[in-house]
Order: C-alpha cells, then sequence, then structure tokens
C-alpha cells in the first residue's frame, strides 16, 4: 500500500508548487514574443491616457524591443523560481529599470494578457499554416496536372470499380484544401479580436482605450464584451483546434490512401527512398514510417478539440485555473500539424507513380460500365446493352475499350484545377494577414 | 450460450435485410424534398444537353412539383418494401408516367444523388439554425440592455471577485454567438457547392453540364474534382457538426450558468414558472428542467463532430456503405439544435433578474480593488492604497462604495451591444441565403 | 429571420411539455419489466417491514406478474399523456386495485426507481451480449481450427511481411474477445449492485431493509452509500458503454480485414453471397455491405463512452434531469451491439477462404526470413546466411521453401485454441449469471 | 507563402530523422528498466533451449542488472543518434561484452520486445495507481466517519432537497473509487499477459518455451495466439487508459463539488492554505487552484482513450509505425494521476468542514419532507399530512426539526463504510500483484 508521503517526506509545499506551476515555464516560451507585442500596445495606450509619462513609455519600450530579439532568437528563457512569462518580462524590465517596469500592468491583470498572448500567438500560427497548406496544395496540384493522362482502378467499397486517374486522386486532396481553409479562416477570424482591457473579466475602472491597442495590434475587431472576452478562453482553443483538425483529416486520409497504394497488393506510387524503411533480405518491402507517421500525428490531432471540450465544459463563467492545462495539449499542436504539413509536401513533391496498373486484367470489368454506356449512346437500348455486356463478360470474350473520354467539369478530362486554384487564392486572400504583420512591423519599429 | 439463431429459425436473408437497410426508410424523409429538387435541376440540365425531350421534361418536371408538395405537406412516404427516398421517387414516377420516370438517373449515380441532398438540407436546415441564433441574440441584447444597471458579482475560480452586470453577463451570451456564427458560415460555404455530377465518384461519360445545375440549386460553386465530392461525403457532415457543436457550446454554458444562478445558494435570477418544476412541499424548489435538459441535449451534440470521425477516419478513398450510418446520427441533430434555441430564447425572453443581490454584505470586499484603484488614482502610492484598504478589510471598517465607473469599451459601463450587433450582422449577411432561396424558388415555379 | 414563435403561435405548454418529456415515453418501454422486478422486490420488503398488509402485498403482485408478462409479450406500452413507465404501472394498477396500487412508491422516489430499472436492464444486456460474444467466440475458434494449415500472408506496415495463416488470423479475433470479456465483467459486477433504497440520492426514513431487496432481485451487493448510489448514474452507463465499446473495437477492426481481404487486389476471403451486393455487369464486384454496416456501428460505439462522458461531465453531485438524456444515446446500443454480434457470427460461419494466395510469387520474399534462420540454425553465421539470401533474392535465384515450421505456443503450428477456450471459460463463469437469473425468476413465481 | 524549404536550405534527411524518431529518446525512458527484464527473461529461456551458452548468459545477466540499477536510480540515457532503448540496451552490452551483446535479440523482434515493455510497465504502474487510490480511498473513508454527524443540504438539480451529511458526501466517493477499482482490475488482467515471442506478430522458427518466460516474468497467463499478442498493442492502451479515464472521472467530479462548495455562497468546506491561492485586499478569496488543476487534469485524462482509439482506429490486422505515437500520450498519463491521486489525498486529509451550515434558515424547507414522513407514521393520511406541513410553510409557521433519523443501509445514519472497505479489499486482494512482484524480485536476484 502507498505510504502517505505527506506524513513522512514529502516536502508538501515544493510538491504543490511543482503541481501547480506544471509545465508553465516551458510553455509560456511559445507565448513569450506575444506578451512582448501585448504589452507595447498596452503602454502605448497608457501613455495616450495620461497613465504613464513619455520617457517612462520610451524607455520600456526600448526594453521591451530588446527582450523581443531575445525572444525571435531563441535567448528568452523564464528563469528558475520565477513562475511565467509574465513575470519574467517584468522581473526583466525591472533589473534593467527599476520600479518603473511594474508600470506595464498598470489597468491590466494576467487574464488578459494571457488571452492577447493566446490571440497573438494563434494569429501567427495559424498564418503559417495557412502558408502550409498553399504549399502541400501546390504540390498536390502540380502532381494532378503533371499525371492527369495516368489512369488508376477507381474503387467503391474498396472495390474495383470505374476507371479513376492521378489526375483525380492527386486534386481531390487539393480541393479538399480548399475547403479545410474556409474552417482556418473562421478560426482566424475569431481569434482575430483583442481581449485586452478585458482584465480580469470584469474590465476595469481605468479609462482604457481599448480601440487603440485594438489598431495598434492589426487586431480585425475587439472581444467588446468584458465577460465574453475572457469566457473566449477555451472557446477559442477549441475552435481553433477545430479547424487544425480539420487539415489534420484531410491529410491522414491522404496518407492512408498512400499506405494502402504503397502496398504490393496495389503497387500503384513510388514513396520517396528517404521516406520509407526497408529491409536489404526483403527488397520489395518499402515500409512508409513518415506516411504512418503522418496518419498517426493527424489522428492525434482529430482528438484535440474534444480533449478541449471535456477541459473546458460545465464550468459556468469567470476565470478557472483549469484554463491553463489546455496549453499544454493545445500549444505543440500547431507545431505539430505545420511538420506534417511540410513532411506530407515534401512526400508528395517526390512521389513516382505507376504508368502501367491497368495491365493487369484484373482491372477489366471496371471499363464494361462505359462500353454499355457508349452502345445505349449508339441507340442500343439500355437493358439490351447491358445484358450484351454482361454476357460478354461472363464468356470471357469482353475486351475492355481503354479509350474513355470523359468532359464535363471535374471529371478525368476536364480536371478544372485551375478553377480550384482560383477558389483556394479567394479564400486564402480573405484572411487579411497584411493587416495584421503591418500592424506588428510598426510597432517593433 | 445463445443460440446460433440462424440454424433454427433464422430468417437469414430478412435478417439481413433489416440489418442493412437499417433506418433508411426513416432517414430519408429528411431528404425527400431536397431529392425532388436535385431531380428537377438534373432532368432541366439532361433536357439542355440533349438526353431528354421537352416533352418528356416538362412531364417529370409537374410530377415533381406534386411530388415536393407532398414532402413539404408531410404526406410524402416510404411505402413497405422500398429501399430509400430515391427509389420510392422514381416508383412514383413510373407509376404515373410509366418508363419515362426512370430517365431521372441517366447520367449519375445513387451517390451524387444523396450527396446533393444532404448539400441541400444542411442548406437549408444552416439557415433555419442561424435564424434561430439571431432570435436568441435579439433576446439577449435586449435583456442586456434592459437589466445594464442591475449589478451581480463577478467570479473568478467560483471565488467572489469583482463586480459584474446582468448587462455583461446577458451581452457576453450574445456576443459568443457572434463568434459561433462564423463557424456556422464556414460550414454553410462548404456545403453550398454542388456534387451532383460526380456519379459515383469517379464523374460520366456523358456531358453533363455542372455549371448549369450549380446555378438551378443556387450552389455557390461545384465541388469540382469528382473524386472530391464523394470524398466530401463524412467530411462535410462532420464540419457541419463542429459548426452546430459550437453554438451548441454557447447554449450549454449559458444553460450551466443559468441553473447555477437559480440555485437558492446564489438566488441571482427567476426562471418563467412553466420551465421549471417544483414541489407544492417545497415552495423554494424550482428545478431547472428546460435548461437541464438544453445543457445535455447540447452537451450530447458536442460529442458529434467525434461520433462522425470515428466512423469515418481511416477509411481509404471511395464510397463505402460506413457513410450510411452517419445520418443516423447527423440527421436529426439540427431538430434538436433549433429546439435548444428556440426554447432558450423563450426562457431569456422571460427571465428575471434579482435586483437586489448585491444588499448581502457577503460580496462588500469585490468593491475593495475598486477602492485601491480609486486612492491610486487620486495620488496615493499603490502599494500603501493596497494596505490602507485591506487594513480596513481586516478591521471591520471597510464600508463598500458600490458606485462603480466603468467606461472602457465593452465595460459595464459602455457596453458596446449595437457593435456587438453590427459584428452579428455583417456575418450574417455574409451567408448570402438569398442565392439559393432564389433559386430553389425558380425551380419550383 | 425566425419569427419569436411564442408571440404568435407558440403553444407555450405543449412546446414545454414536448421538449421535457423528449423521447422518454419511447424509451422507458425498454425498463418497463424491469421496472416491474424492482417493484415486486421493494412491495415485498415493504410487507416485511410492516409498511404494506400481506393481501395487499398478494393483490399487487398479481398485478405486477400481469404487468411483467404483457411487457415480455410486447403489450405493453405507455399511453399518451402519461409521462413515464413509472406513471404507466401506477396506472395500471390502481385502474384495477384502486389507491392500494399508490402503495408501490412508499419509501422510494423515482431515482431509486429509474436507478434499479438501468441497472437490472444492463444486467440483463450484459448478460445477451456476452453470449453473443460467446457465439462469435466458438465460430471464429472453429474457422482458426478448420483453416489452421491454409497459409496467407502476414503484414507489417502493410507490406508483405512474414508468412501467417487463416488458423492465426480467425484465432486472434477469438483471442481478442476474451480480452473484451474482462471488462464486460468488470462493468457487469459495477452494474450488479443495488441502488434501491436510495430514493432521491439522501436515503429515507422508513427503516427500509435494502439487504432484502439486493437478495430478492439477486444482486451480488448493493451501492451501500445512498449519495453514491445516485452518483452512479450516467457513471455506470459511461463504464458499461466502454465495456461493449471495446468489443466493438475488435468487431470494427475484424470488419475492417475481412473488407480489404475481400477487395480484388488481396482476393483472400469469400464472404457469403446474402453478405455482399454486387451487379451483374461487374461479376468480381461483391460489396461487402454486412461487413462495412458492423463496422460502421460499431465505431459509431466507440464514441458512445464519450458522448456520455461530455453530458454528465462537470455536474456537481446530486440528480440533474441531464441524466435522462443518456438514455437516449445508451438504451439503443445493446440492441445494435447484439445485431452486429449476430451479423458477424453468421458472416464468419460462412466464409470461404482463399487456398491458394501463395501461388503468387509477390509472396514468395517473405519466406526468406525463415530462409535465414535455417541457415543460422544449421550453423552459418547468421550475417554471412543473410547476406547469401539476400544475394539470391537480388539475382532473381531465390526459391521460396513453403514449409514452415512454427512450433511454439500461439504460432502457426501451435494455436492454442484449447487454452484461449479455457480463458474464456473462465472468464465467463466468473459473471456468476446464475443468481441473478434465479433470482428474477423467484421473484417472479 | 512559405517556401519550400527542401528545395533551399532543407536538410531532407535530418527533418526526416528528426520527424521519425519523434520523441522516442525521450519517452522510452519510462521503458528502459522493463526492457532490461524482458531481455533477461528472454536469454534464460533462450539458454534453456539450447540457443545461448551458460557463461553468456550469466555474463549477460550480470551486465542487464547494472543497467537495470542504472535505470532504477535515475542514471540510464538514450545517447545522441541512438534510436530507442533496444538499442541502447544493446550498445552498452556489446561495449562492455562484445558480440555477444548482440545475442539477446535472438528470437525476437522490436514489437515484441516493445510489448513486453509496455506490458511491465502497465502492470507496475497499475499497481501504483491502485495503491494511490487506496490510500485516497483511506482519507475519504476516514472523513466520512469523523464528519458523520454534520449535516449539510442534499440537492437535486442544483436545489436545495433533502438533509444530506459530510459522512455520505466523503464517503460517497471513497465508494465510487471501489467500482473504478473493477476497471483497474480488468485492465490489469489484460495487461497481465505475455506477449513475448510473439515476434514481429507472426512468430518464430525457434522453438522458443513461451510458457518459461510467463512464468519468469510473472505473468498470469500469456498472450497466445501471435497475431493477437501484436494487435493488443494500442487495444491494451485504449483499455488501460479506460480504467484510469473512470478514476479520473471520480476526481474530476470530487473537484467539482470541492470547488463549488468552497464557494462564498456555499461556504462548506475549508482548504488547506497552501493548496489556495488568495489576495490579501480580499481575505475571503480562497481561490482552490489545487483542486481547479486535479479537475482539469483529469478531464484531460478523460479524452485519453478517445485519443487513443482515434490514432489506431481502422488500422488493418499488422504492426504499424502509428502506434509509436500512441505512447506521447499514453506513457506520461500514469504520472499525471498519480499526481492527481496523491494531491487529492493530501487535500482531502486536511479538508476542514463548516459545522454550521443548516443555521441558516434558507436549508429549513428541506426537513419538510420528512415532517410529512414523521406525521404519516403517525397515522395521519398522507395527503393530509402534506397538505398541513405545505400550509405552514406558506404561513410561516413551519419550524424544521433537525432530528432526523435515517437508519436503512447507506443511510445518513448508517454509512456502512467498513462494508464499502471489505468490498475495495477484496478487489484489492483480487489483482494479484505479488505475483508479479515476487517474479521481477526473483529476475533480478
Amino acid at each position: 500500500m502507498a505510504t502517505k508521503l505527506w506524513e513522512k517526506n514529502f516536502e508538501v509545499n515544493a510538491e504543490i508548487e511543482r503541481f501547480t506551476v506544471g509545465r508553465d515555464r516551458e510553455l509560456d516560451i511559445y507565448l513569450a514574443r506575444y506578451d512582448v507585442l501585448g504589452s507595447m500596445a498596452h503602454i502605448k495606450m497608457l501613455q495616450s491616457i495620461g497613465l504613464m509619462e513619455k520617457d517612462e513609455l520610451d524607455a520600456l519600450l526600448a526594453e521591451l524591443r530588446n527582450i523581443y530579439r531575445d525572444c525571435t532568437e531563441g535567448r528568452f528563457v523564464i528563469e528558475d523560481g520565477v513562475e511565467d512569462v509574465h513575470s519574467q518580462v517584468e522581473l526583466l524590465l525591472t533589473r534593467r529599470l527599476g520600479d518603473m517596469g511594474k508600470k506595464i500592468h498598470s489597468g491590466r491583470s494576467r487574464n488578459d494578457q494571457v488571452l492577447v498572448d493566446l490571440k497573438l500567438f494563434i494569429r501567427h500560427e495559424l498564418r503559417e499554416i495557412a502558408d502550409g497548406v498553399m504549399t502541400l496544395f501546390g504540390e498536390l496540384q502540380e502532381k494532378s496536372e503533371r499525371f492527369k493522362d495516368v489512369l488508376m482502378p477507381g474503387y467503391t467499397h474498396l472495390q474495383i470499380a470505374m476507371p479513376s486517374s492521378f489526375g483525380l486522386w492527386f486534386g481531390a486532396y487539393a480541393e479538399s484544401l480548399a475547403d479545410d481553409m474556409l474552417f482556418l479562416q473562421a478560426a482566424y477570424r475569431m481569434a482575430n479580436r483583442n481581449p485586452l482591457g478585458s482584465a480580469a473579466g470584469y474590465g476595469s475602472s481605468f479609462p482604457l482605450d481599448r480601440e487603440m491597442t485594438t489598431r495598434l495590434l492589426g487586431f480585425s475587431s475587439m472581444d467588446y464584451n468584458v465577460v465574453y472576452a475572457q469566457m473566449g478562453r477555451g472557446k477559442t482553443e477549441r475552435n481553433v483546434a477545430f479547424a487544425m483538425a480539420s487539415v489534420a483529416g484531410t491529410l491522414a486520409k491522404m496518407a492512408f490512401d498512400a499506405c494502402l497504394f504503397n502496398c504490393q497488393n496495389f503497387s500503384f506510387i513510388r514513396l520517396p527512398k528517404e521516406c520509407t524503411t526497408g529491409s536489404s533480405i526483403m527488397p520489395h518491402k518499402k515500409n512508409p514510417d513518415v506516411f504512418e507517421l503522418i496518419r498517426a500525428k493527424c489522428n492525434k490531432l482529430q482528438a484535440l478539440p474534444e480533449q478541449i471540450t471535456l477541459i473546458m465544459n460545465n464550468l459556468p463563467v469567470g476565470y478557472f485555473r483549469d484554463l491553463q492545462i489546455i496549453k499544454e495539449v493545445f500549444l505543440p499542436a500547431f507545431g505539430e500539424l505545420k511538420d506534417c504539413l511540410r513532411m506530407a509536401a515534401y512526400i508528395i513533391s517526390k512521389m513516382e507513380v505507376n504508368r502501367n496498373i491497368l495491365d493487369n486484367p484484373m482491372y477489366d470489368p471496371m471499363f464494361s460500365v462505359e462500353e454499355v454506356n457508349r452502345l445505349a449512346a449508339a441507340g442500343m437500348p439500355f437493358r439490351d446493352a447491358y445484358r450484351k455486356v454482361g454476357m460478354e463478360i461472363e464468356n470471357g470474350t469482353y475486351r475492355a475499350d481503354r479509350n474513355i473520354c470523359h468532359t464535363h467539369e471535374g471529371s478525368m478530362g476536364n480536371l478544372c484545377n485551375d478553377r480550384i486554384a482560383e477558389l483556394m487564392k479567394s479564400v486564402y486572400d480573405g484572411f487579411g494577414f497584411s493587416r495584421a504583420e503591418e500592424a506588428e512591423k510598426e510597432l517593433l519599429k
């Protein structure tokens, strides 16, 4: 039976501190540069409403710019005994500028400070994910065009059904990303609102100019209601996570297909050597490790919205420490998805396809439907055409005519990749990334 | 031990039919009117490309309009022995028009037929949900304005923390709905693409005019790639389910608050009598059944995206019968959410608030922070102000000054409800519902 | 925009009743016979502690037996305007016996009444599931023995890797069920405790004899603490759902394999004709609909524990109406899983295997590892053996020796099906089903 | 737009290695000591069947014991460039003993090696969790006894309903743990089977003595079928995760209650000072951070089974690299749950309760039900008693008689804590921990 540790040698307070600080020190590194940006906007506003002197502002801004540079260059650390990123930034400022450093906290609380950090972080990361999606999209479209004439069997119920093509297969995943992008944009728009000024979730008696910080940080609007600004914690993460899960779902499905088509029983594709592992004694074995890992990581990611929901669900209004735990699962997810997108783009860019799949007579029956349509189009009643071809197949006299001609929009012969690209571009352009980018640049000047 | 039923009296084929048909007959009723619309657009297109005569078209359209009316007036049923809605419509047509009725299937398969049904159904239902959200939003904003001066305690960690107001509380949930609306719109945009013409997921050798059906059905674009059109099954449902889950999350949280605030230990609100159950022997007991059921139904709904994900995940490209099962959980979800929205709007519209909450001295300490700020603003160093007020509280001499004055955007004194309403309106307008509506009207003329 | 229905023609009270009653009338049918059993035990106990006369008891028992028979013979209905099963039973009793009928509620509340109904229902259904598992287990073991000498390729990473056999494949799923049975038993043991007497979750001032009802209903113990008895609602369903999800996971995986092996690119198995759908024009197409539906239903079922968790999570102690909603997803799940088990057993019983898979030289390389082992066992250093075989494969001179001889426990040559069967039997015997069965029989005498 | 990194400065191979190795080096530390144990049993068996000399065995065992000591004393590391724990152990052995070190891999593969590591790890950790549960159980029972006479209100619908007691409240959570223990045991029994000898999932041509390794490692049986042994990967983790989630559910609910009861509107309990954070200016504020973190961590943990399901679901038979990703979420979960158990036990041990809750007349009406029962028991018809008390309450003349006397099993006056403890003990004893413990000790001698 377990000893009650605290009765013996359990250092209660140290244990409790370890338990409550948890992984904050490590996780807050993700937020550091955004914390600095948020503080810069906040103190500019404080000065504008008379709560800070111009020379104080200048001194603080100068130091904050230094800290920002440390963050982007990987030098920023949270020291032992310092609880979180907010304390660490304040510590650095007071070390250098004395008590003036504490002024960055006037008129706000840790609650709206971490909220603005998260929003700026999400905004930045969603842009990177959108860019990663665009890269993969480009590779898929390129492959779709390059292999548009290479036929492959199309399956329904995993049964050989109809002729398909690599043009269709690659192109389908590109178009899937265009739909995912809609959700990334909804997430971006939700995240791109300013929570600063909501303080602990009930506002402040200071005459804060929230319009100003909204403009300085390049947010498209603010989270107006201060109670809602706080209530957005958890909800924002969940919705952003869902948008990522949508992308992840597309990647996982594509990876599943690729692992299947890489199986010797299909042998439809050839993966780049450096993305597989094999065995010299089984030269045909090309384990598609990279795609398996993409699939698994993306499937893990698909559980993220539910995980966040479970943490925050049925909590009444107002801040709870519970929300801190969401960071553990949420912050690292962006890096994982970006990794998967990059790996997927690489592997697609190098993927080769088997141009002779349909030489195998096993696939012949799938041309029979086309044959029936041809006979019908030529005037034979459909039922008779159907019976004639069925009989030929049964008698073994059926010869597949592989000249198929699909011309309608989105079919093998008319992939519409350019129109899909337009669709994608119009969604991408709708994010309005430049506004945020310019605001951040201006702030850092 | 269980008998192997089939060795005795197990009617194998009947059992298998029951198992495979499942609840399709019941569920397809949801889709019937959209199936008719899809067929109308399809045959107009068939005639335009020469695959149907004008008189055939007219006869079929006339009968389809009749069937449509049966659907909207609740008379449409799927007869015993008829497998699904597509077969039932065809049966009705052939009964009335003979073999001509079968022509509605030329150039498509059940796969793109059910896809277009689902898309039209989703489009219609999402509009109703968006409207239900608007109604609730309006009620919440009205209550926020009406009770904007009624103070209530604001909690953090469920500990009394800062003054808040009913203006903030009601207004927060209104603003939350504005963010949810972003996801409803992403879902709408994803659903509002035309899959018709993708046939079994590999297109058709007929020279279908997919632009025409896209226009006739009022879709904003098509699912171009035919493989993607099919791949959208399951994915569309999951993403739509997530958008609904976002709304449901807001409702569940609001319901949780209301159940808490209805507890006698808080007594912040009074629910309409008809929405509670009580006991004559315990007159204080007002069980908030309606809010509890809203909460539970909305929490159930929050599991829907994951449920759909589990059904469709790790399936390779192409149609599988698995996708049929998604209908069981997906189709009824809209009605449940609309119900919850309506009930929530009703209960909010009738809700009364306790105007005297803060008479209880238990809440006094939350004004202390304001007092410190006041002293600090008046020139006393912050630490001294903090110490002074702390001491007064300790000595029991502290008297809360309840005149709080928050003026910044989104604070108690400046709720910005009008700007939140503008935000909401701009999202709502972005759906472009009228295009779909007009197209459907035109088609039914 | 949606009309506020209640301002016009919204029949508020009717709507609210519809919303709150929900699907209770339909769902309570599942519980009816158990409600009767619970009442029989309860009134026997009431009479034993002097709260009911012997002649009252006899009259009530006689009528309850009649109602029980109606339940088992499908005649029991919940009439319009009657809220739930408890009210319906009382109504029937008072119709026949007058006010005496109301006495069945003395000393309990609807809360412990529905708790005991659920526990008895679960107990009964888990037994049926366990029996269904046993039947499927038997079929799998039979097939494993029958086809123990038929080789098939074994895959890792879906790459051809090592020789395997149908003996192993069928046998693996049998053994998987033996592990699932452990969780069914844990669920059974949790459900097999008596909540009766906990009243509304805080006990009763009547001197109830809970030992007696525990014995009469054949429970293995009681849920002692009355607060815990109530707290078990939701938790019990979630844990039972997980045990079912474990079985469902095994079925879904087996179904996935079967759908894959049924693909023409594998052609490892032949499914019974009546479990597939095809096309006369594509005679090779055998869509494995039944297995696809088993997979989808079982995957849906795997979401059930999370769904229940979301409904009940973060609710404080005590009854909430939320718990009622769990019935909607929980009660029908048993029938669905039993259906899947029965279908799976049938399809396995009729499944044929391809005895000539390995004639295809594509599979030869998987014998190379055996060859290396053979040479090594014969004395050649491992590295040399490895190099020699690798060279032969490269040169195309390698000839696979298909005589493989695995002798250790659980290998192709030594399947240990008898020992797996013993394992399964020992778990099955551990449920102690007879105790419950005998108690119910005794009660109904 | 993102650059295609690999076209410029993307070190493809390094990136791919980073991606595929992932967090294996860090995670395998959890498994190191079990890897050593598994190897010790394996080589003893190899020697017994003539595949290793006695002196080789002795030399290897001696070094493995050294490595084991390094593991338990925190000195074991996986060096840069070494892929995983298996390679690191082999590297250490070959450094010290030359080529002989490689012999530990004869007759097995990494697949069954990591399987046995996981099983031994799980077995060890489940024991620690069971012990942690026992400690918390003890604290809860102690508090239940100590405060058995302190009344508190019992709520239904979060409405004041009936008298309850701290004896009931603490005792309920203790009993809840007894049910959770059933699932921990099922998980333990599932994990406590020997997969060693299944090699890559298809067995081995070596005449392995799997009975011997089963006995040496103290497993209760083996995973017989080698295909099933491999198939258990992922499934075992999911089922173990569910058992942990059951415990976590109990903790989260208890933590939720405690956070609620700690709210000033209730003021039912007082938490140990070191487990709360406050504010000198708001002395009444005692933020229950530790309980909030327990709740959040346990809610996160409740998502784990679904997360694992998503990763492994719909994968066909045989090993996939996907399974590696499960380690990332699975291995750290044990430490988190043990932490929560320990913190919960501490905080419960120090928790104080408010003995005067019911002095507040707000709670009086809950005694009215008792009063009605009392009058009825004394002969007044129930309806009359009900009306009489209802009238008194309405007239304000009702005086609550707080002398309540519940005597039946599990009620306030008869908590049955001893019988719950017996129940718990019988489950705990059923694990049979000593067998595993003794086997490991013997192996390390």
